[in-house]
């Protein structure tokens, strides 16, 4: 061992002691003859003194020491005269006899700080410098005490982790398969999985009773801000459990998580909201309940007073912004194109303030009496001081999405999104079937293997529309302050409940067979009641940090082109390989 | 939750109670009336009764269970009248007052046993139903359990565990890598990793101080029968270390292993066995340690009787058998036809036996005398009864090793390799480097980032070619019974060591940058002292559990075409893939 105790180790308790510390140069300072070297290593920073009449070669070494060298010491352990009550270590520093250079370093492109001089780019590029600042490192801390804590919780559940391959088929369904050839079987092709969902299912045909895997995904989508092309999972599968078994034991881990990893108690049980009440409610499937601001509908109170836009509406619906009504025209000028934005694509916003003083100021004056606004704001809930925003539109779904996004957008702009309030809730009961108009079809809102609930029995196996439009999945997704984390459903292990799902979905069973022949064979072997969840392990992590951004607690992750720029990947590779592997790029040069 | 209890959990102390099971129909046979069923989950085998006076409707259910049905039954927990000592629920039955069928089965293609009748390639294609035998159950929870155990020792020890990416690079050097067309940059491609090291040594750059992860690796080989395209590796690195820190930390985890997952003790501290020694006593630098019957030199010893074949030998070597000297004619000259199969590649085999009444007999006898024969069998080290095995040739290390097979060989036909005795011990002591005739050149043994020894650091930096070769490396093996379990190094983290050692190996400065440019580059910013080591997980589950094939251990294994025959794979994907890929196949149809 290079070093009696780490950098993060010593305490007013070593004093006297001899100690070895080995570590990188965070900085170095002279002050007045003295020189002081902060020694940091993952534990710590300690500070070190060389004295002003320590050895000349002791002074020469120390003096010629640049940021990042990494440095063996040798000396003694003091107490310090003026302590820093914000370091572990604070209360001493090393007296220092000896320094070993183990390694010089060349100046680093960006500082080595909590906060770096380099913009983005660049710390990718040197990823393994940008990890040793403090963030990335408390970051990847976190992930690997989180992923600890999952598999202790769930070894204690007689959860078994089983691992799956990795090179496995693609699928004709789902979003695009990254395909590797194979070079034994020319012509032919391996699939990254997007997911273990076929290998999860079979364990538990094999009889496996719990399973679980904190997995690589891959997904070869268009990239988006916090999209990665390999991304973890913690997978999750259970056999001869109904929902609330399922919802039990994964909040169960969740709460876990929370008091183990942060100190945080989580309500117990945890809310539950059905998706209907989410939409309504939050105009959201992951409605972030750290605050109200809830959506109020106002479609019969505000008709009929000549209106046109209002008049027309098929849905009109509200939030109430607290102590808001102080907005100035130009704020809300500001406001209104913002929601006529394409991400939003509102093609309107009204507004009603109401004032302290008990008057109401409105964007629809002209319309509406203040007698006529007292009843939208009653119905809105709204307080004095507060500021109304309406939209409306052709489809009640729509515009609910609109106010839950503007609402969400509130909140950030009030400051109640506070990273570290935890709300997390299941959302449950959410609508099997998915109409598509323009096929003239249904679609299933998880996947086709989604069990019904069983009292919606009846209405699955009706053919009106209405009735397949109300029935409700066995499916819940986790939610945290307004991100999907997980979410999973129990599926169907009845051979004629999965032939009706097929003929619910326009599938043919010739068509079933072809896309879904092998899973529903090894079925027919004596299939359990089963059904499970996935949660997105990054995100938990990122969330748990108190981080909307994935990458932070990704070790070394791709940037938006999928590109590892550390390492510069993906690359050519040779001709000779490409022989061998019998394939031939048909790129235009 | 469709149970109140497993099928493994039932005890006398729970007669009387009533519960609910459920599970898969192992078997089911008619008694006088009644009808017995074992119940099966991955916990155990309840047995259930349903009695003769049971109303019809129960008798009926009953009777028309099939084997690997999936069945709810509900009862009353009865002390058994036989009891069964070898189950652990074999002191009680269920008596049955209700069953209901969750799902039929069709019959499986094979017996649900644990010796089954299918062959291995239909036990693979429906892989789903073979790991619902008890075998393979009991080796995927070995595997979940070690793999828990190692986490849980390496956190304790302060490793994070921290995934590195799968799609990364490919490297032009080592074995053939998988690679993965990328869609976002036509006509390049990612590779999977054949392990985590420029990761992990990257890692330790960044200053992560002790790694770990339990990791996919791939690699693109001819397959041999315990070779698996994807394989996982316990992957570990530590910074500020020496060799024996490395040595104490890893066999600190596999004693925790043996005791806490075989509840056996290994030795405190593991024998070592330098490189040298495993060659010159075992023919092999993985030595099977469980028996003895080591190699003898006996070149010296064995010369000048006028036998061409010894006199013009450089070396000559000898295992005695023990208790082997009545084999027969027939047996020796089947043994010598076994040594000289080109796996073992001998040219010949030369026996004595040292007879139980005192005299020799051996198929030297026309150029050795009895007195001659004793000289050598006190060399050889030969017991009355006791077979001499002589093997010779041009090359020591290669008739060392051909004795090194045959020892196995004898081991495995006397029984001396008990798979419930366990025997890890530590090769330390590789050369650095291998002198290559053919294209007059050295190669690095291990990789060329491997630390000579400090002590052989005047050697290292010798022209002499003899002063090379007795190099040795801080390189280090972890063996147990005859196979490699695990291996590393230390690192060279000094610039001009590894300038050195790149000079040494003959390749030029232009292509140690083209090759290692970028880890290189990255050391330059202050790279610690490290070193670390990576178990194969499939194996050393695969001998915890006292088998030498690692495909049970594995649950989804690829075959020895490396395909998956369960799901089919790998397959052809759609053309429109293809062209999404920029990728064309030239197989010839």
């Amino acid at each position: 061992m290079y070093r009696t105790h780490t950098c993060g180790q010593l305490r007013i308790e070593n004093v006297g002691q001899k100690v070895t510390l080995a570590g990188w140069v965070q900085k170095s300072r002279k002050l007045g003859g003295m020189t002081f070297i902060d020694l940091r290593d993952r534990y710590g920073i300690t500070q070190l003194v060389v004295e002003a009449d320590a050895p000349a070669s002791l002074v020469e070494v120390a003096t010629g020491l640049g940021r990042e060298f990494v440095i063996q010491v040798k000396g003694e352990v003091l107490e310090r005269q003026s302590k820093n009550p914000k370091m572990d270590t604070g209360d001493v520093e090393i007296k220092v006899e000896e320094i070993n250079v183990l390694n010089k370093a060349v100046t680093p492109p960006f500082t080595i700080e909590d906060v770096s001089d380099g913009g983005d780019d660049l710390r990718m590029k040197y990823r393994y410098l940008d990890l040793r600042r403090n963030p990335l490192r408390k970051a990847l801390m976190l992930r690997h005490r989180i992923a600890h804590e999952v598999r202790n919780y769930l070894d204690s559940k007689g959860f078994m982790e089983i691992e799956t391959p990795y090179l496995i088929k693609s699928t004709p369904e789902g979003a695009r398969d990254f395909v590797v050839p194979s070079r034994m079987n020319p012509g032919q092709f391996y699939a990254l999985p997007q997911s273990p969902q076929t290998f999860k299912q079979l364990l538990m045909v094999a009889g496996y009773d719990r399973y679980f895997q904190i997995v690589r995904c891959f997904r070869d989508e268009d990239l988006r801000a916090d999209r990665q092309p390999e991304f973890t999972q913690i997978d999750c599968e259970m056999s001869f459990v109904e929902q609330e078994d399922v919802l039990n034991t994964f909040e169960g881990m969740m709460r876990t998580l929370f008091k183990n990893v942060l100190g945080v108690d989580i309500p117990n049980p945890l809310p539950r909201m059905s998706w209907y009440d989410a939409m309504d409610k939050y105009g959201s499937d992951k409605p972030d309940i750290r605050y109200g601001m809830t959506i109020h509908e106002l479609t019969e109170k505000a008709k009929g007073k000549g209106f046109s836009v209002l008049d027309g509406a098929a849905y009109i619906g509200a939030i109430s912004v607290p102590g808001a009504s102080e907005y100035t025209r130009k704020q809300l000028d500001e406001l209104t194109e913002w929601v006529k934005r394409p991400q939003v694509g509102a093609k309107g916003l009204i507004y009603i303030k109401v004032n302290t003083d008990g008057t109401y100021k409105s964007s629809i004056d002209k319309f509406y009496t203040p007698e006529d606004l007292k009843v939208l704001a009653d119905a809105a809930e709204a307080k004095a001081g507060d500021l109304i925003l309406v939209l409306s539109g052709d489809n009640k779904r729509k515009v609910q999405t609109m106010l839950g996004v503007l609402r969400i957008e509130m909140g950030n702009r009030l400051g109640l999104r506070d990273p570290k309030v935890f709300a997390p809730l299941w959302i449950v009961d959410f609508p099997l079937l998915e109409w598509d108009d323009e096929t003239q079809r249904f679609y299933a809102m998880h996947h086709p293997f989604t069990a019904p609930k069983p009292e919606h029995e009846a209405w699955f196996n009706s053919n009106k529309k209405e009735d397949l439009e109300r029935v409700c999945a066995n499916a819940y997704d986790f939610v945290l302050n307004g991100t999907e984390l997980g979410g999973g459903s129990i599926r169907i292990h009845d051979a004629e409940m999965q032939k009706r799902m097929f003929e619910v979905l326009g599938i043919s069973p010739e068509d079933a067979e072809y896309k879904f022949g092998f899973i529903i064979n090894a079925f027919k072997f004596g299939a359990p009641p089963h059904g499970g969840l996935a949660f997105g392990f990054d995100r938990v992590c990122a969330l748990f940090g108190g981080s909307d951004s994935i990458r932070d607690y990704i070790a070394f992750p791709k940037n938006n082109q999928g590109r590892d720029v550390m390492i510069d990947s993906p690359s050519k590779i040779d001709q000779e390989q490409m022989d061998e592997l019998q394939i031939a790029s048909t790129v235009k040069e």
